[in-house]
C-alpha cells in the first residue's frame, strides 16, 4: 500500500523482510518479485531518476520507442502495489547495520520535514545517480551522421568524443571554459579533425525542442542538431558510507553474480554496481536480488508440512500433552 | 526485414555482424540492441519457445499481469524489424568456425525443406529451452496454500517439492508409474506429510481451463487445483556440439559477466547459459551482449574523422597524389 506522512507511524514497528531504496526500473522489478515471493517489502522513493529523465525507451523489450520512462514507471509501480509491495515518497539518509536488521531513517516532506526510523532484515540499494544524464550507450541511432556537440565536464570526459565517432564523425568539443586541455589531447582532437571550443556557453539555440546549434560567450556560433553532455555522475548512495562490510570501486558497490555485495544482506542493484548502466540490466538485477534474498529466507524458514497428514493417533497424543502440561 | 524461402537467396552473399539463433525475450532484446548500434543482424526463429507457453507474464517490469508473453514476442519482434534488424523462420542445423565468420546451415519449411548456408562474425545463441515446462520461480503467488501435485519426471526432481512447499504445504507428489522410489525419499516425502502416488497418470481432471485434480490408472483420484510438472528440459544447442573452444556446464554454456562464452565470437544468452532463467533476465542478457560484440567492432574498426575539416592543402595534396599514380 501507499504510505505517506500520515499512516507512516502505523509502520514503524513493522520489519520488513526487505526495503528497496529506490523506485527505479531496477527498484520497481525488485519489489515486484519480492511480493510474488510473498515476503513484506517497502519501496522508498525519492523521485527524479534516470529513467524518469530518458523521454524514450527504445530499447526495452516490449514498448513502443516513443513510450515515456515515467509511463514504464508509474506501471511498475501499479504491479508493485498490486502484488502488495508497499510505496512511501521519501529521501533515505542513513542506514545502521542492527545485526539482524537495519535501522533505515528516512526524511518525509520538504517543509518541515520529519525524520522516521523503519526497519528491515534486507536492503537492496537501487538508488542509482541523481543527475540523469544519458549515457552514451543510451545515444544509439539518435544521431546518425548529424553535427553533434559534445559537451565535457573534464578533460577524461572529451574521450566520449572517440566512442560517440562511431555514429557521427562530425563532433565539436565544448568545455564551456571549465578547465585547460593539454597539448596532448588538443593534437589527439586536432587529428580527429574535431574542433575544439574553449569559451562559455551562453545559451542553447533551437526552436520547438529541435536544436540548432549552441552559441558562446565569446560569439561563436557552434551548429549541431544534436548532442551529448558527459558529466559524470552524482550517486545517491551516502546512507550506506557508514557500512564497513561494503566494498567501493570509486561510488560503485561491488557484487557477486547475484547483486549481492560484500555485506551479505545488502544487494546493490541497476547504476550503483558496476557494469553497463541500462534500464533492461536494472530490470535484471532486480529479480536477481529478489530471488536471492527469497532463498535465504526460504532456507532459514521452517520447512511447511502438510499437518492434516499427521496419523489421527499422533495428534491426539500432542493434545493430551498439551492439555496435561496445562 | 522479414526473410523468406522466396527471399533468401538475396542474402547468402551478406556477412552480418551477428546473427541471433531463436527470437525470444532474450534473443529480440539483443537484436534491437545490435540493430540501434547500426550493426547488421539477422534473428533466426524456429517458434515455440518457454515464453510462448507463459501464458502470463506477472514479473517483467511495466506489463499488466494477464499479457501473454506472445504479445511481448510480437511486439519485440516489431520493434527490432522496425530498427532494421532481419528475421527469417529456420530451424539452425549446424554452425562451423570458418576464422572469421561462421557459416550457419539453416532449414526452411517442415515439408520439402531446404537447407541454406548464412555467415556472420559474431552468433549469439539465444536458443533457449525446448520443452517449455515452468521453472519454480514461476510458480509464485499462483498457488498459495492450494492442494498441489507435483508431477516429477525423476526421483531427483521430487526435490521441488521442498522449495514448492514455501508457497504451500499441500503437496501430492506423483511418478506416473515412470521410475521406482528410494527409501530415503519416501520416508522424506513421508516426515513433510506429502503422499506420494506411484501408479500411471490416466486424466487430468477439470472444466473450464479450471484443475480439480487427477485420475490415476490404479482409480485414485488426487485432488488438487494446482500443479507443477518438473520433468528437466530438453535444449535446443545442437548446432553448437560440433565447436570445440565453447566449455559447458551439463547443457548449458559458460559464460563471463557479458555472457561471451569461452570462443571469443559467441555469446549465450538466456537459458542456454548457466543461471536463473527469468524473462528479464534473459532481456538484460541481450543487451550485454549486443553493447560487447559493438565495442568488440567498434574498437576494431577505423575511426570516423571529421574528413572536412582537413585544411584544404591536404586535401588538395592528396587528389594530385591520387591523380598521378591513376
Amino acid at each position: 500500500m501507499k504510505i505517506s506522512s500520515a499512516t507512516i507511524e502505523n509502520h514503524l514497528e513493522t520489519v520488513y523482510d526487505a526495503v528497496v531504496v529506490g523506485g527505479g526500473m531496477g527498484g520497481l522489478s525488485a519489489a515486484i518479485y519480492l511480493a510474488r515471493y510473498g515476503l513484506r517489502c517497502l519501496i522508498i522513493e525519492k523521485g527524479k531518476g534516470r529513467s524518469i529523465w530518458m523521454q524514450e525507451t527504445r530499447n526495452y523489450l516490449g514498448f513502443d520507442p516513443t513510450t515515456p520512462g515515467r509511463d514504464i514507471l508509474r506501471h511498475g509501480t501499479k504491479q508493485a502495489l498490486h502484488w502488495g509491495a508497499d510505496h512511501l515518497r521519501a529521501f533515505v539518509e542513513n542506514v545502521t547495520d542492527e545485526g539482524d536488521t537495519f535501522a533505515i531513517d528516512v526524511k518525509i516532506g520538504k517543509k518541515n520535514s520529519k525524520t522516521y526510523t523503519l526497519r528491515s532484515k534486507y536492503l537492496i540499494a537501487a538508488s542509482g545517480v541523481i543527475d540523469v544524464l544519458p549515457e552514451l550507450e543510451d545515444m544509439q541511432n539518435v544521431m546518425w551522421d548529424q553535427n553533434a556537440v559534445l559537451i565535457a565536464g573534464s578533460e577524461g570526459q572529451i574521450n566520449a568524443a572517440f566512442v560517440l565517432n562511431w555514429f557521427t564523425p562530425y563532433i565539436s568539443v565544448l568545455t564551456d571554459g571549465k578547465y585547460p586541455v593539454s597539448e596532448a589531447m588538443k593534437a589527439k582532437l586536432a587529428d580527429h579533425g574535431y574542433p575544439l571550443y574553449e569559451s562559455p556557453i551562453k545559451e542553447f539555440l533551437g526552436e520547438d525542442h529541435k536544436m540548432s546549434g549552441i552559441a558562446l560567450e565569446d560569439g561563436t556560433v557552434v551548429e549541431a542538431t544534436t548532442g551529448l553532455i558527459s558529466m559524470g555522475s552524482i550517486y545517491h548512495n551516502q546512507y550506506l558510507k557508514g557500512i564497513e562490510a561494503l566494498t567501493w570501486d570509486g561510488e560503485n558497490l561491488i557484487t557477486n553474480d547475484m547483486t549481492q555485495t560484500t555485506h551479505e544482506r545488502i544487494f546493490a542493484i541497476g547504476d550503483l554496481k558496476k557494469g553497463l548502466n541500462q534500464g533492461s540490466i536494472a530490470v535484471a538485477d532486480g529479480t536477481k536480488a529478489a530471488t536471492q534474498i527469497w532463498r535465504n529466507i526460504r532456507r532459514a524458514s521452517v520447512p511447511r508440512k502438510w499437518e492434516t497428514n499427521i496419523p489421527k493417533e499422533v495428534e491426539e497424543q500432542a493434545a493430551e500433552a498439551v492439555a496435561t502440561s496445562a
